[in-house]
């Protein structure tokens, strides 16, 4: 498996080590956002939040709410941003499911500059396309 | 309680819908990033990531994972952006947990636009910090 993550879960690859259990591993960014910055991940390589397994995901996201409450307790966070990304346009770069973790501080320079789309009445035809999805 | 996505689950204040169970909802954000920008919520109130119990966390996480895969596929997604903000500095507006969904197309002109810091040999302390209070 040539997963740079699955490396650093097994020893190849060094890291700086926030927490493992079995089945979840922490380790900070290598580019962080802030300091701090924050990568939770499953032992268990899965893509992304479509891919993982149920019983997974509810293991990792306990320990994102640990790892999210003693980055902001630990470093005096203002807040935080807790975020997933799926596939490459969305900013995905390692393919190994990962939740991001940043500490946001008073003038931290992070901005996020969105162009609000509009609806224009399609509300309804785009619940109808999710919902028959779900 | 003056809350106003626990008016939206009560019906005070109309959405459009996209999921509902016993303890979760979801409706479209009435200010997209882009169309299909769906809020993932739990029925109780919770303030963030950091106040919702474990059990309430799980069932939440479960329902992103089902509507993001019904965004995806029902409206074409190349990819996602999942992800919750805790305090108002991190772009919480709302003091009720919620789940942002947000789906990906090429040319959407969404760009995060972010300086990364550097450690300047500050990790094993920083990792401290956040461990001490795990």
């Amino acid at each position: 498996m040539d997963c740079v993550f699955c490396k650093i879960i097994n020893g190849e690859i060094p890291c700086n080590k926030v927490y493992e259990d079995e089945s979840i591993f922490a380790f900070l960014d290598i580019s962080p956002q802030n300091l701090g910055h924050t990568l939770v991940i499953t032992k268990n390589h899965h893509a992304n939040i479509i891919e993982i397994d149920d019983n997974e995901l509810q293991k990792l996201i306990l320990v994102v709410k640990k790892v999210a409450n003693a980055i902001k307790k630990g470093l005096n966070a203002e807040g935080l941003n807790v975020f997933t990304n799926t596939e490459r346009i969305a900013g995905q770069v390692i393919f190994h499911i990962h939740f991001h973790i940043v500490p946001r501080f008073a003038g931290d320079g992070i901005r996020f500059i969105i162009t609000k789309k509009n609806y224009q009445g399609q509300e309804r035809e785009i619940v109808q396309k999710i919902r028959k999805n779900l």
